[in-house]
């Protein structure tokens, strides 16, 4: 099966692989807003088994997306969790039939700012309305009811894909057995929201943005899009990573320039991330995603009080941190643990003992691995 | 006395309360550039005793001005170290003579990218050498000679401040008698360099930018630099201090408005800072200071060993951190102080204990400004 969705550099309609959902039942958004027919880009790896039991929703980061374990159609790179995901992996595909969806609002082929509204024919841009994890996950929930499947295994994600996780036990108790949500945080803090805020101010700032428009004038803010992506760079790796990594290492050179070329090899990376990723994502995509982070609070309609929110969760959970984690810390993943214990449910916390900050949780670690392979193991021996 | 200086709001050239020191010989910068004629814009509160022993320099910060301890006349607030320096105060100017001087390369009535190069008669840009925390305490010496000092009784400052009191120790032994330096680093890690080379990219990224060029088309890079103040900002400020201050909290609002209007308090806050800081600050200025406070690294032509570059210092050293900065962490300063043990120097270490991170050396902290008083005080007795 194919897809037709827009390419992020060109601004085209372009033939993707991969599967779509159409859903012509309206979605009603956390916003009141009535969005619909709404399309959901997917992937799945592996087979569902007649009972339909062995589903694992994979839920995917800010800019992540479905091609979980294959190679990512526009940079050609193996897929995001391509060393969790496959034939005798940890996620098993041998075993396990794993599902990846572009979320709603994103820029791979779901509904979102660079599709067509059906009802004007033209992109959505920044009239797309502004959706919440809520929202992603209500879409998620059409898929899976789609392929027919009552119960989900396990919902796992990082980051963003985390939320997702949090989201999808509290809104879908008796459809998740096991929810591993990784290197993320039940909300965003003041400092969290800051950085997205400069990266928001640096796409508008961008007058090739132009107000959102720039897909219909043939722009692109490409600049303020790769400064947004430098700064929450900045926050996915810890300071002794980039330490490690760059120090204060000259770029191909014995000496500074005395000039604004860059000198340091950290420059020259940092600008490298920024250039890479606009080509593959989209500015008025990156806006409403970083806005879906902001908001994500679920504690926020109980008065605060996170263990209320998961009150009606049924399933079984493994909370995973990073020690270097500062984007999402430890602590944070700590709250999640303390409210999931108030609230009575099955919760194992991991912190793993590793180095690179917040994405380790896209890295093959093999203690982390092997935390994940062994809490599964024990899932699938007490599944239903 | 008054300076003509260039106004950084309108480009157009203004007259400053202020002294300004302009030196023919040329200075032979770090890079090899002779730069020269060159103007030194200073202030200076209290009087110099007739044995010219009282003298306190006071560095400033990268965006810091010599208006030290009265209104700044741009932004009409009170000067950024008042709260420490005045009649009576911790830096006593019925007692001491406090000399603050703006930074060479600076954007306040210092030859720096905003001042016309007399060789062209247009405003340098960025035809301004780059130039290195050296070049600036260099600068500043030909102002303590001018000022017919022979010892300065006290260098202090925070920050890139703390960096030329670092300096000045190294480079005029024989010209400090106790020397402050606070809440700063010995050199920028990766990551300073990092979030420097975020801001660099954002004000680049201003078309208004124009090549650095903006001041002769009468443009200014205002989105650019506020995104660069923004990304610097959250790094001045501890997540506790953010968390603390804005928290969750909703601006104006019962409910978020599913928009792109600041809907946190901590938007609103970070947006303000960047916008109030394009009235008073240079964008060229931000690159040139930028780029020295990252080529900072008097260890780097000792073999990277920091005691080696100290090892010529003579003056006595308190070592000032806060608890909370994590821009330059109390780490930072542990390193200055092994070093300065390691190369013979009498040196003192105060770990402040503080909440707000960096900026806490702007704040006029009990604990913090008594550490300072005892410390002089007892400098003072043993002064000759």
């Amino acid at each position: 099966m194919s897809a037709t969705i827009v390419d992020p550099r060109s601004g085209e309609v372009a033939e993707r692989p991969g599967h779509r959902l159409v859903v012509t039942e309206p979605l009603v958004l956390d916003s009141g807003v009535r969005l619909g027919p709404y399309t959901v880009a997917y992937q799945t790896y592996g087979t569902l088994n007649a009972e339909r039991t062995n589903a694992i929703l994979i839920c995917h980061a800010l800019t992540g997306d479905q091609y979980v374990a294959e190679p990512h159609p526009v940079t050609g790179k193996p897929g995001w969790w391509s060393t969790l995901v496959g034939p005798g992996k940890v996620l098993d595909t041998d075993r396990y039939f794993v599902i990846g969806s572009n979320v709603l609002g994103g820029c791979m082929g779901s509904s979102g700012p660079m599709e067509i509204n059906p009802a004007t024919g033209r992109p959505w841009a920044l009239s797309f309305p502004v959706i919440t994890i809520a929202d992603i996950v209500r879409a998620q929930k059409q898929l899976i009811d789609h392929l027919g499947i009552e119960s989900l295994f396990c919902v796992t994600g990082g980051s963003m894909g985390g939320m997702q996780v949090l989201q999808w036990a509290a809104s879908y108790p008796d459809r998740v057995f096991s929810a591993v949500p990784i290197a993320t945080a039940a909300r965003h803090s003041a400092q969290n929201i800051a950085f997205h805020e400069v990266g928001r101010q640096a796409i508008m700032a961008d007058p090739e943005w132009a107000q959102g428009n720039y897909q219909e004038l043939g722009r692109r803010p490409s600049r303020g899009l790769a400064v947004a992506r430098m700064a929450a760079h900045i926050t996915y790796l810890s300071e002794q990573a980039l330490h490690r990594k760059f120090g204060r290492q000259l770029r191909n050179r014995d000496a500074v320039t005395y000039g604004f070329d860059a000198d340091f090899e950290v420059e020259s990376y940092l600008r490298h991330q920024g250039q890479s990723f606009v080509d593959r994502f989209d500015a008025n995509t990156y806006l409403l995603m970083t806005k879906a982070l902001d908001y994500f609070d679920p504690a926020r309609e109980y008065g605060d009080d996170l263990a209320a929110a998961f009150r009606a969760a049924r399933a079984r959970f493994l909370v995973i941190a990073f020690t270097s984690d500062w984007r999402f810390s430890p602590a944070r993943s700590r709250e999640i643990v303390k409210a999931l214990v108030e609230a009575g449910r099955d919760v194992s916390y991991a912190l793993i003992d590793a180095e690179l900050g917040h994405d380790d949780f896209l890295m093959p670690l093999p203690e982390y691995h092997r935390v994940l392979s062994t809490y599964l193991e024990r899932a699938a021996r007490e599944a239903p």
